[in-house]
């Protein structure tokens, strides 16, 4: 199933703009009658029958909305610093999102190299990644977020775990999640979290966990995380 | 600590080369008698003093041989398909080597789109990995390998499994994986791999897997198996 991003415009109409509007137009040659599929992060797929189409813009009438049920229980919240070279953050967010993400907080830490990154950018490749993974459920991402107001906002009754590599106490990640809770893991930047906002966090109720004995890279961590989350859901159908 | 890589010569020195060396000169400015950390892939780290340097080739002699230890127990093989674009295969083979992997075969399925990578580049992305993460051991990696031939010459004493989108009874991927096992993934193309590639798996012993319902690009579904595997592997420090 191939599918469209737009935006809900009144009850009855689907409104899709952008590379959208010329993937319809001239990969897909598709013209006013036509059906398409479009979700708009809400949950639902709408079944529409395109209406009018120009160079810049698509009309669409929704024929029939079909929820879907969101792919995996609990929600993961990912807090990571942004990474110097910001292919990788962005390759980040494509990952995350074609896995199953809830949210993304783009951290702003005491030993960041780099705080700013084009949000345009990132909406575009969660809306890709969401269209590629059939994931309808649009994620929340924050940018600039402090690495001490994360921690001290954070919700108690969550699983909420900070991986470092200092020398500490620690338990696998792996052994940490737990399905169906809502969690939320924090990632530093190449140079690791300070040791200051690691005690910040362990006093505020966060777990140390360890993710192996490998150097990772902020992404990779990040990547990683979301990919042992997932899957503690996966289920299979055989008993 | 900061790796380089070379080959050893004799029984005492180490040549670098390439990108080695342009590195060693240009960014780091370093000349005859400084010190650096060389691994050759054998599992061992040496401790080396330049003796010559050019500007295409480094030779040191080997002070000290560390030999470390692999970071994970049990072996993973991943066959996976190559992507239609490139750059997803080479950033799979990244990530892989980050995380930690024995042994790449790229499979040459039924429905493979392309089956020539450059085994050059590919090297060098191992390389620089291996340098990253710290693992000290080089990984295999062997292009087109047809389907049907990893399957039949494939051990049995292995974990071998094959997830895939059909319809059929399976396990999830992360109850199937086993500290310790020597595990062999098959990871198919876009279009999957076929019926007929899946029940010769079957009937060769492998298990289907499931890694949940998110509709996942090949190397999203490798990469994820890798991480699944070594998160296995994952041990913490607390009890």
């Amino acid at each position: 199933m191939q599918l469209f991003w737009g935006s809900k415009e009144g009850g009855e109409k689907i409104i899709l703009e952008g590379e959208e509007v010329t993937h319809l137009n001239k990969s897909l040659r598709k013209k006013a009658g036509d059906l398409i599929h479009v979700i708009d992060g809400s949950g639902s797929v709408f079944n529409c029958e395109i209406l009018q189409m120009t160079r810049s813009e698509a009309v669409a009438q929704i024929l029939e909305e079909k929820r879907t049920e969101k792919k995996w229980s609990g929600t993961l919240h990912i807090g990571i610093a942004l990474t110097k070279n910001i292919d990788r953050i962005e390759w980040f967010v494509e990952k995350a999102v074609e896995m199953g993400i809830d949210r993304i907080s783009f951290l702003n830490c005491s030993r960041s190299v780099k705080t700013k990154i084009r949000m345009d950018r990132i909406h575009r490749i969660v809306q890709s990644s969401m269209k590629q993974s059939l994931n309808c459920y649009l994620p929340v991402v924050q940018d600039n977020v402090y690495f001490d107001n994360i921690v001290v906002n954070s919700d108690p009754n969550n699983i909420r775990l900070i991986p470092n590599c200092e020398e500490m106490e620690k338990l696998s990640l792996n052994k940490l999640i737990q399905s169906d809770r809502d969690t939320l893991i924090l990632i530093g930047p190449e140079g690791d979290i300070s040791p200051e906002e690691i005690s910040l966090a362990l006093s505020n109720g966060f777990l140390a966990a360890s993710m192996g004995d490998t150097r990772l890279r902020t992404e990779t961590a990040g990547m990683m995380a979301v990919a042992v989350f997932q899957s503690n859901n996966w289920g299979g159908n055989k008993h």
